[in-house]
This record gives C-alpha cells, sequence and structure tokens, in this order.
C-alpha cells in the first residue's frame, strides 16, 4: 500500500487530497477506486490509513476517510545528517536517494577543493529543487514520516553553521592509519544528533581536513577498505540504523 | 598508489608483470616510469610495493623490485557472501562494484519468482565476465586483497548448496512486524562465515522464504524502513563491517 505526504495537519475524519501531484499518482497513474486505501503522512508525520470516499476529476482532488495508524515511527531516534561534497549529477542523485532510504535527516552538498563538479549560482535553486523531488519519492516508498532536506553549501567553511550534537568527518587518512575506534565511541555515547562529512573523490585537501578537526568535527575511519565517495556516507547511515534501530533480545 | 592483481605467487624479489591488461593499464593510461612504485596483490593474498625496475614496451612487459608490506589485511575477518536476485543490468553492475567495495566475498545473483530480469542460458557466461571485471577493478581500487567469485544459479534452490556457517534471508514482512533482534544476534555469535539472501523489488514469494527458512536461512529485518532491492545488501555489509571492523576503545 503506497504512502503520500501531505503538507496539511490531518485533525478531522476528512480529508480532501487536493496536490495535483497526488492525485495524478493515484488517480491517474495507479488508477485508484473509491474504496481503495492508502497511508498519508501529515505534516506533523503521523501516518493515517486513508480510504478514498470520493474522486472529482473536475477539480482534480480526491476524498479520503483517514483513521489514525499507531504503528511506531520509522524515523531514526536522531537526526542525522550526511554533508557530501559535489559530485557528478547521477551520484548526487543517488545520494539523494539511497541517503533517504537509509534515513538521512538532512542531506546537505558542498563545494570544496577538489570536487570534481561545482554548481553555478543560477542552477543552485534548479539542482535542489530536483533532488528535493528525488528525497521526496524515496521517503514515500521507503516509508518515512519525513522528507530530508535537501541543501547547499558553496564552501566547506559554512559546515560550521549546520553542526549538531556530534561532528565527525570521514578521513581516509584515518582508515589507512588504522583508525578503528572513533566512530564507534562516538555513536557508542548516544548523541541527540550527529553529522557527518564526506570528501569528494579524490579526497580533502589536507587543510580543509584541519579546519574541520579545529572546529569540533571528529576524523574517523570507516573500516579498512577504500569507500568511493558515494559509498561511504551508505556505510555510515548503515551503522547508525543497526546501532539505533536493531538490537540484540 | 594503485594496486594490481596478479594470478601468480610472487616469491622472489623480482617479478615480471606480463599481464596484457594490466601492463597497459600501468604503463599506457597512467605512464608510469622506471622508478615509480606501485601495489601488487598476488595469489596468496599477500601484499607487495613493487618498484617498477624495467618496462618492455615490445614483449609488453614490466618488471618490478617486490617488497613485502606487512599492513593489516583489508579483508573481513569472516566470508561474507551476499545474493541478490537478479535485477536490470545496471542494479546488477552497481551491486557487485559496491558489494566489492563493502568487503563482500562471495556475490551470488539469483533467478527467483518475481525476478525483474531473467538471464538465457546463452548469456550467462558473458554476464559473468563482465560482473568479474567489475568486480576486480573494484577490488584494486578499494584495496581489496581478493576478488569476490560472481556466481550465478538459475534457481534459488540451488542456494541450499551455497550455505555457510550462518544463513539469513532480509524479509520485509519480517520488518514490517517490526523485527529487530535477529540480525544483531546472528551476528553476536561471531560465525566463521555469513551468507544473506535478498528478493527481487517486488519480493519474494512465500513459499521462496518458507522453502528458504525450512532450509535454515533465518528470516531477518533490516531496520524500519523499506530499502530499495540493491540497498539492502549494502545495509547488511556495512553492519558487518561495523560489527567486525570497528571497535570501542
Amino acid at each position: 500500500m503506497e504512502q503520500y505526504f501531505v503538507k496539511k495537519v490531518i485533525d478531522q475524519s476528512k480529508f480532501v487530497i487536493d496536490d495535483l501531484e497526488s492525485y495524478k499518482h493515484i488517480v491517474k497513474v495507479l488508477r485508484h477506486k473509491v474504496g481503495d486505501t492508502i497511508y498519508l503522512v501529515d505534516s506533523t508525520q503521523t501516518l493515517f490509513v486513508a480510504k478514498i470516499s470520493e474522486i472529482d476529476n473536475d477539480a482534480s482532488n480526491l476524498t479520503v476517510v483517514v483513521d489514525k495508524d499507531e504503528r511506531t515511527t520509522t524515523e531514526m531516534p536522531l537526526g542525522v545528517t550526511i554533508a557530501c561534497s559535489l559530485s557528478k549529477k547521477d551520484k548526487v542523485e543517488w545520494i539523494t536517494q539511497k541517503a533517504t532510504e537509509l534515513g538521512a535527516k538532512k542531506i546537505i552538498f558542498f563545494d570544496s577543493k577538489y570536487s570534481i563538479m561545482h554548481w553555478k549560482k543560477n542552477v543552485v535553486e534548479k539542482k535542489l529543487m530536483r533532488l528535493q523531488e528525488i528525497a521526496k519519492n524515496a521517503a514515500q516508498q521507503s516509508k518515512r514520516r519525513l522528507i530530508p532536506d535537501v541543501i547547499y553549501l558553496d564552501k566547506l567553511d559554512k559546515l560550521i553553521e549546520e553542526k549538531e550534537a556530534t561532528n565527525l568527518v570521514a578521513y581516509e587518512e584515518s582508515a589507512k592509519q588504522g583508525e578503528i575506534s572513533q566512530l564507534a565511541q562516538a555513536i557508542q555515547e548516544e548523541p541527540t544528533s550527529i553529522m557527518c562529512t564526506f570528501g569528494p573523490e579524490g579526497g580533502f585537501a589536507f587543510d580543509e581536513v584541519e579546519f574541520l578537526n579545529q572546529n569540533g568535527f571528529l576524523s574517523v575511519g570507516l573500516g579498512p577498505r577504500i569507500m568511493r565517495a558515494e559509498t561511504a556516507p551508505m556505510y555510515f547511515l548503515s551503522v547508525l540504523s543497526y546501532k539505533y534501530e536493531l538490537t540484540v533480545k
């Protein structure tokens, strides 16, 4: 049963879905009929089972009778941010999709010294709209309760303003030197929120890592193998899910 | 410094790289000169620093002076197999690349009831050669000591013959029912080898899961979010790396 986000608070037993995109998907693409049920998540992250009671094709909307669904949230118990150096279009889109499936709350792309791509000022808005759309679709598909925010920083320095309770930087050199305890240690402490920063394919410049370290970002190794720039954030998010969402009986 | 696999045992201080592909990459693509150093991993998974002492362009080979490198292995301490239902070409290739970066020792693709793709008998060899090549390149790039085996099974039943010490099946319905302890429990027991089986986009058929369960594959949930077919194996491999390769001081 598929899920849609609505931008309003659902506080009555009937609700009109008048968002054109959702209407089209529900009625035209999936050809749902009166009597069919779907899931809705409202702006307070509440999940509802919604039974279609009326479809108005002239007004392009549909009315549903909603019932609160009490199942446990699919959101991680802490806010997780990943900050990735800009990469090619398909990688950036791929990171956005996968990080959403894996539970990130915020996805930051930033420009750094060795970034493969640079976004010109006039394309940023359009790029972010596209990524936000990918995040929305992935969030619906993976049954999230919220759509991650996708933001862009034109300078690495601006990461400082985005700091969370715990801040990390995945540093290849740490991994090469056999650093194997910092990540485990950091997440052991159960911070309320956490961010990890990932360099471009060519790695961070030394002074960039130094800058991040000086500003409270702890260098962490992510195991002994060298991962591609887009793989490392997936590793990080999977580990957080394991640590906070799975447990030994 | 890049790494190449050689199919022989390196047991002398000089070694001739006569594999055409490696020769071309080292000499023609990266334009290495006499005096440059590269890494070699031989068929016993031993790592060597290799200094180029001679390049013979007529014979298309190069001679290196080797020195054993004592750094810790980049292989997981247990053999990890992922078995994934067949999917589209780009997904299958992507899984192979990422699973290699994340440390899998064996990658199985199998045909199942709801697989999106089916491989005809006459394409299997060519497909596997291509995937094995992707695995080799990813293994070199991520500095692995071995190239994972990529194999194909035309029936789900044949997974039984591939069983490892511990065998799991990632089952969406388990996750939906809030199953959160089986994976953690299974890897807590530190098996010598482990395999996890992943269904196609449309999920396993009920009787397929039942068959796997009856044959000793334990159903496990991988957290509360619904992951795409290609994301779940990455989650599994990342978690294993975290559990076995990282540690709290």
